[in-house]
């Protein structure tokens, strides 16, 4: 890797100090991003499959590199769920590779036309997509958003700076390496893919607060502290992923075979994902016939139930819930259920306990479906599906850096179509404006 | 106005503190944003049809209220451009009852599809335009931002905190009754509209940092300093507007009567207008025949040239350019004018000194014309066309909050679209995501 790492320009430099350093990368990744909004799509994509395929080459070096992470993370007792995300093995590295592949296979944002019109004065408009200009990442320790957030990040002309968590440092710069071994390949700049150099906390403040002259948004992708820290501290716009507590309700005009097939797989298809289902609320005009059916099937999964007193009584393993379980986000095998008077009320409960991620609604009755998709106030409202069909690739839209809980700019799966903006193309034949 | 004022709940309760007064303006503010959200389209314009109704009534009023505020401007020395800003007459109330008629007219964009597509699952997916939510705006001594900028995201279904300058408390508070006077006549809640009710500076930071909560969005509407001092303090999304140091480059390809044309209403049309070139660039390569007489044309319309050597040549009236003139934004009947290398040279010239607000080249050599187009970062690029057409009405979008030089959310003409967000609606038929 040595050649490669020979062309980075993101290493500091001898005695360099890290306000030195940062803004450094924040000019690089500037002038890097200037070429790179210019660069077609062929270029971007070989770039990606060149990385792809330097991941493969290089797959022992990065499962050294991430042994020596786990080591040092075991040494300081990581907990054994950091410890799994931390940890690749030829499995996990081939399916970054694949990720990346699948990557160089989307369509390239950059340059499409998203509205054309033309004024009576003759004036012909288009409203064009162009990159956003610098992106700055700050993930935790998953060596993988590494390559993801990269990937993704060049794929929509968009120079990124990179910050991962501190107990990765050693497997992110190995897969940071094959990034820049595609650029390289690629003829595209170096600095389009930038690590931050050092574990450092103070350099997030840094990407954070300090470089606004450099760096155009900042997305946080790890857990609710991680992107709390980034909302508080941040001086340039985020784009935030806030937590999923997400709700199936299901309607007195549910079917019961229906609703146990979607409630079991929005809960337990993966409980550690966003688009998990967090709550079960059930329409007190069905509890009689739905409401020991899905809890017992939920129970008979091996799943944990904590619910009010029409729950409980349903079925005697439901433990009582407290309010704090409305609002929790368990990415676990437990699920809170209560019994609502109707659509309107459970309308209420989401709007006062949700997080406004994804809510789903299982009925017949088309007139209740509509009330629910217009008046729960989420990123993603579903009607007769998963909650866990929330997720970019569901959504045909292709990889994503996570589901964006913000109203601003995006909102939902952030792709690369997310990670651009626009301008305004404007053709005449010498019109000037009347006074 | 004492009915209507009497329904009002932005005025400070009796004793109240600054913080707990802005704390419940936000409160009463998110309530009324979940109401507006789903009012209908005719709602919405009745309440601004009404206010318009309402404002031409109280026209006398509102006369009134602008006297005081103008005899204490002047009591404080207010300059004069700032006083007429500040000045209303029949005229100018009869202007901003209008812009409000205008504003109902304008196409609804809550609810409406932005995309659709189905999924080889059968899922049909909808991204569907919804309001940002709660907007606080903050702007200087125009007491017809009021009007427009209440409308504006009224329209766009978002409830808003306005915060104007203290010069015309008076001034916005009569109007701002009109707009209440509105909102009560449709039925709507009137905190879908509040003004903050005190100038205490202290105000507008407790609405730009103290009120994420309840705040969506913040748009500064005003000179620099005012975007800058919203930019620096805000712990909320901006949505910024610095200022338009725009561009008429004249390639060697232009035709001297067009080029003219152009740059002569680019520059006089209106001085003081964001889309008001303040940069010529000539091509060396039609210097010879194009320089003297766009210089002399400017001259004699008794503009300002400041140039470089070449420029002086050519006109002995040409003052001498600084470096400071490339970067000024006059907005006055001033022009920086300087000789390039053809179209590279004026892009790279654009891209040191521009504000990415918005640039046009004039020539009839359309490979040169992509060039630029394609090239030149700024938010409305041009060609064979005046910078003057910087301005929603003469895109077609109808009235706008102002034009972003952000590359975040919105860029471009801020209008009643851009002050909205988005979220899926996803339709099913018991669709379960496979493990």
């Amino acid at each position: 890797m040595t050649t490669t790492d020979a062309t980075r320009t993101d290493l500091p430099a001898a005695g360099e100090d890290l306000a030195t350093t940062m803004a450094r990368l924040g000019r690089q990744a500037v002038a890097a991003a200037a070429v790179l909004a210019r660069a077609d799509a062929a270029t971007k994509n070989a770039a990606i499959v060149a990385a792809a395929r330097a991941l493969r080459a290089r797959a022992a070096g990065v499962l050294a590199a991430n042994a020596e992470d786990l080591a040092a993370a075991r040494a300081r007792g990581l907990a054994p769920a950091l410890l799994d995300r931390l940890a690749l093995d030829a499995g996990r590295v081939e399916g970054i590779a694949r990720g990346l592949d699948e990557i160089a296979l989307l369509p390239d944002p950059v340059g499409t036309v998203i509205a054309e019109w033309t004024r009576p004065n003759g004036l012909r408009f288009q409203r064009v997509r162009v990159p956003l200009g610098v992106i700055g990442i700050v993930y935790e320790s998953r060596p993988n958003v590494t390559a993801d957030a990269g990937a993704l990040c060049l794929k929509s002309g968009n120079a990124v700076i990179l910050r991962g968590g501190s107990e990765s440092v050693r497997s992110s710069r190995a897969i940071h390496a094959c990034l820049v071994a595609g650029l390289v390949e690629a003829g595209l700049p170096v600095d389009c893919i930038q690590l931050v150099p050092t574990t450092d906390r103070e350099a997030v403040r840094h990407l954070l607060a300090e470089m606004g002259d450099y760096v155009d948004v900042v997305v946080p992708r790890g857990g609710r502290s991680l992107v709390e820290r980034v909302q508080k501290e941040a001086r340039v716009p985020v784009i935030g992923h806030l937590d999923g507590n997400c709700h199936v309700y299901v309607d007195r005009a549910a079917d019961l075979a229906m609703a146990l097939d979607i409630v079991l797989n929005a809960k337990l298809r993966r409980t550690g994902v966003c688009g998990a289902a967090e709550t079960l609320l059930v329409d007190r005009g069905c509890a009689a016939t739905h409401l020991k059916p899905l809890l017992g099937a939920l129970l008979d999964a091996g799943c944990e139930v904590r619910g009010d007193a029409e729950c409980r009584a349903a079925d005697p393993r439901v433990r009582e819930a407290t309010e704090a379980d409305w609002a929790t986000e368990y990415l676990d095998a437990i699920i809170a259920a209560r019994v609502v008077d109707g659509v309107d009320e459970a309308i209420a409960h989401i709007a006062r306990w949700g997080s406004a991620h994804t809510e789903s609604i299982v009925t017949a009755d088309p007139a209740a479906a509509e009330r629910f998709l217009s008046n729960v106030d989420s990123a993603i409202v579903l009607h007769n599906a998963s909650t866990q069909f929330a997720d970019g690739g569901e959504f045909g839209m292709g990889a994503e850096i996570g589901i964006s809980t913000d109203r601003f700019h995006a909102r939902g799966p952030v792709g690369v179509e997310q990670l651009t903006s626009y301008k305004y193309v404007v053709r005449g034949s010498g019109q000037v404006r009347p006074k």
